[in-house]
């Protein structure tokens, strides 16, 4: 080792020792007689200090040649600090430096390497090795070690077996859009690149491996939204000889343990909500329940008294924000703007302020009277200075509008704190969804997903009343993770197909394999998936996932720092019998 | 749950519980009043016992549907049975069915489900989920489930963090073919599949990672030997601020640690040798040591005694077989034509024979007196009893040919047992290798290994004889892992890629992030990565890494389950903006 100790670890015990350390000068202090060094590494800084006179002057100008990021090894003896700093472990010492030598030196990085630093993004992404230097990013990508391991540990303890499943498989239209891969081997066919291990994990059930489990990448080539990457990890699992509670309860308590031991965090009970419900009550088949403010819906008490808006709504509904009756009517003005931007869309906002004296005030007062308005803020179980915002139009539309409103007061109310961790299981979602534009039905879910079996006979009559036996897992109002039983039985598979609008022979071609293992011996089976990312940067506390990702690729799908996707050699394309139409 | 307990799990004092199983139907014997099921799963099996009489006609009707591998749920009780079966560990009892449910039939599979199966290896891989229910093939996945475990307990136990690095990079043309994946978003670009994470481990040294590990899928298009997967697994792992003696200490403890906990071996002190000793004792850079068998060199003394083959050779090198001087003349004839074999291509074997009685005899007896062959088997050490065996020609040639015959006389002497493990270091290895065709340097382990400091000088000189800090781990002839010292400054990996033939330009094109990393403060580092496939089929005893890997494919890269890789539609191709040119 060129070290003895890292720069993480010397306390005011390790007094008089002779150590060497190695790391990044992290900031030079010359004062004169003295210099300090704040010496970094991924376990912590330590302070150096060089004193005129009492060391060598050569290694005194080596020190004067010293800028940040430069790599030194030093060696010397541990002192106590006579000013400590209670801020870092290693506060109560600092390293009489005796010999110091530069392993390699360091150009003036193009951004500040500190906490809050002054690099934009492309510039960040493009140095990503240096971006990772910064403590913020480390301790993100710590952190998601720290998750991938808990889930390792909970996942083995109940005896789920780790199989990696393949990463270059088959193309398969249904679903997103897949990446290929040309076989050299076999001109003109491609692999695929697996958007998830699907159907490797239900053979996997059909072997008889009971328990499964993987945390594994997945692809998917998508147009990219601000927070998707065309390649993202997910920890994949399955169980067989289960219902829908048993695998509830197996991922309530990996979620459990994971707040646990990587959060300090004893989870409360997590409820369940049926999708029908969520929808219902928070226009979101994600809702936020960190704060109640649910949905109330009004078209008894306001239709039919000449409010043409509400008249011609099929849906008027609104929700209640707690002491908020004091906005201003310039406050309520920029409310209306905010859900009237195209992103929300709504046409307007109707507000019912039930004031702190016990009056009541809308801005419908033309058609409401105090009666009308009291039994609205009735049930709403409005309070005085109570705030109620109500919007209408067609049903689906305007509660997904009233769900953006709903978050966005949500977190102007402070409602919304990211270290308050509030689990949710969503279920009983729709089996199936229809597509206008393709005018057939889709699977909400995928096509492996099992319907409820009080439901299985309105395949025939009524598809879109179908439930599945489909579940989400909802943090903070982000799906988490998702999962179903499955189907298991091919008669049941294969009408699923028929319904998805498959013919006979299409289904063959690319789920034969998986139609064909079921009759050769299939347990009953269900699993579910997580978006590992996505549950990192949950618990960083985070927005995006990109921060919790080593080396994540930009909006266009490109990593800036390699330069990649990139041009390939024309005997490359040759061996692989594909030309460019570019 | 389905089941109250697994198959594997019941005991004598579980005796009159009522219990739930589920499994498959593994046997059925019908003795007419008395029915038997062995119900299997994952974890065991267990018998099921039916009488005639005692339960329900119906479901004594239903068991004489079951066939194997029909998946059924069984309620019944516990019972000791009469006769016991000690090779199982539930077979002190037995299940007293009430009741049997049929969860899935099953038609009759294509080959048995056995230990010892009928079914070939095209038929078993197109069956996979069924080759899989097989013990055999459970275990040694379940044993490659035990080895990823128990070495993330040791990578963790070392402070190592695990980082994923991404799947879609950047096509290099040094090295092997890579696999390619046209980009959608950026037409005409291409990201390659990495075949090992090797600059990105890199660059999380230079974030200051320090200790990085992942097990990771990497890819190779090359053309398939028998045991070569175009994607495989890797035990990838990379140290800051270390120097060769460290890696080697780590991970011989990764090994140690291994072989422990997974085989309940206390493994041996690890020996060194030097790429140079390796190639001069055994004619191979990863010799078996399981049995000793050294090369001898015997030019000085076979030279200049008119035997013209000799006398043209420019090495004449030999091996003992202990106790096999009476072999036969057949047996010596036949292994004459073992080594004339095209696939070893030697021109003939010379042999010695010191007989037990004290004589020597030898296929060159025209030549040599007994003087001069008591003075060859006197270097070899030989006692009454031993067999001499010789090979002649180029050196180079005549290594690799005896080394053939060094191992193929090892595993008819009954030296090779797969339960013997002996672990080796080798050391040392040459930094380049001269391609004759293409009358260049190639770096024999990748343009990123450090050559040692003391050689530096040498580059310019005699390329050829720079050593690297490059290191190989063997077991029992295979080499199972690799790594070296990593250049960490600019100028000398820009004199890398020089002697490797590459324009400034290429080098910047392909590795210029890299080369720019190391201006802002790389630390030293060195790493190495184990093939985990390997690794896994070593510690099960078994010559095949393919029945290590859940879903492998054949020697054309395919998957014969899924049939992969097949053609994609053509609004695919036209979305990818390419062409297929068959």
């Amino acid at each position: 080792m060129l070290r003895s100790h890292t720069c993480g670890e010397l306390r005011i015990s390790n007094v008089n020792q002779e150590v060497t350390l190695c790391g990044w000068v992290q900031r030079v202090r010359d004062k004169g007689g003295m210099i300090w060094i704040d010496l970094r590494d991924r376990y912590g800084i330590t302070q150096l200090i060089f004193e005129e006179g009492k060391v060598d002057q050569a290694v005194i100008e080596k020190v004067r040649t010293l800028g940040r990021e430069f790599v030194v090894k030093a060696i010397g003896s541990v002192v106590e600090r006579l000013s400590k700093n209670d801020k870092i472990p290693t506060g109560e010492i600092e390293l009489k430096v005796s010999s110091l030598e530069i392993l390699n030196p360091a150009k003036l990085p193009p951004f500040l390497i500190e906490d809050e630093t002054d690099g934009g993004d492309e510039l960040r992404m493009k140095y990503r090795y240096l971006d990772l230097r910064r403590n913020v990013v480390r301790q993100n990508l710590l952190l998601r070690h720290k998750v991938a391991q808990q889930t390792r540990i909970y996942m083995d303890s109940q005896d789920f077996v780790e199989v990696e499943t393949p990463v270059l498989i088959k193309s398969t239209p249904e679903g997103a859009r897949d990446f290929v891969v040309p076989s050299r081997m076999n001109p003109g066919e491609f692999y695929a690149l697996p958007q998830s291990p699907q159907t490797f994990k239900q053979l996997l059930m059909v072997s008889g491996f009971d328990r499964y489990y993987q945390i594994v990448k997945c692809f998917r080539d998508e147009d990219l939204r601000a927070d998707r990457q065309p390649e993202f990890t997910q920890i994949d699992c399955e169980m067989s000889f289960v219902e829908q509670e048993d695998v509830l309860n197996m991922f309530e308590g990996l979620v459990r343990h994971l707040f646990k031991t990587v959060k300090s965090i004893d989870l409360q009970e997590v409820p369940r909500m049926t999708y029908a419900d969520a929808m219902k009550w928070y226009g979101s088949d994600k809702p936020d329940i960190r704060f109640d403010m649910k949905f109330v819906e009004l078209n008894d008490l306001v239709k039919g008294k000449d409010f043409p808006v509400f008249d011609a709504a099929e849906l008027i509904v609104g929700v209640k924000a707690d002491g908020c009756a004091e906005y201003t009517r310039k406050q309520l003005d920029e409310l209306t703007e905010w859900v009237k931007r195209p992103q929300i869309g709504a046409k307007g906002l109707v507000y019912i302020r039930y004031n702190a004296d016990g009056t009541i005030k809308s801005s419908v007062d033309k058609f409401y009277s105090e009666e009308d308005l009291k039994k609205i803020t009735g049930r709403f179980d409005a309070k005085p200075g109570d705030l109620i915002l109500i919007l209408s139009g067609d049903g689906d539309k305007a509660r997904k509008q009233l769900n953006e409103l709903r978050l966005e007061m949500g977190t102007r109310l402070g409602l919304r704190n990211p270290d308050d961790y509030k689990v949710l299981w969503v279920l009983d979602f729709p089996l199936l969804e229809y597509g206008e534009e393709e005018n057939r039905w889709f699977a909400m879910h995928h096509p492996f997903t099992s319907p409820k079996p009080e439901d299985i006979a309105l395949l025939e009559t009524n598809p879109g009343a179908v439930r599945a036996n489909a579940y989400d897992m909802v943090i903070n109002g982000t799906e988490v993770g998702g999962g179903s039983v499955r189907i298991f039985q091919r008669p049941l598979q294969q009408k699923m197909f028929e319904i998805l609008g498959f013919t006979e022979e299409e289904a063959k071609k690319q789920f034969g394999f998986l139609m064909e293992a079921f009759e050769y011996g299939a347990p009953p089976h269900a699993g579910l998936a997580f978006g590992f990312d996505r549950l990192c940067s949950l618990f960083g506390g985070a927005d995006t996932i990109r921060d919790f990702i080593a080396f994540p690729k930009n909006n266009s799908g490109r990593d800036v720092m390699i330069d990649s996707p990139s041009t390939i050699a024309d005997n490359q394309l040759k061996e692989l019998n594909i030309r460019t139409t570019v």
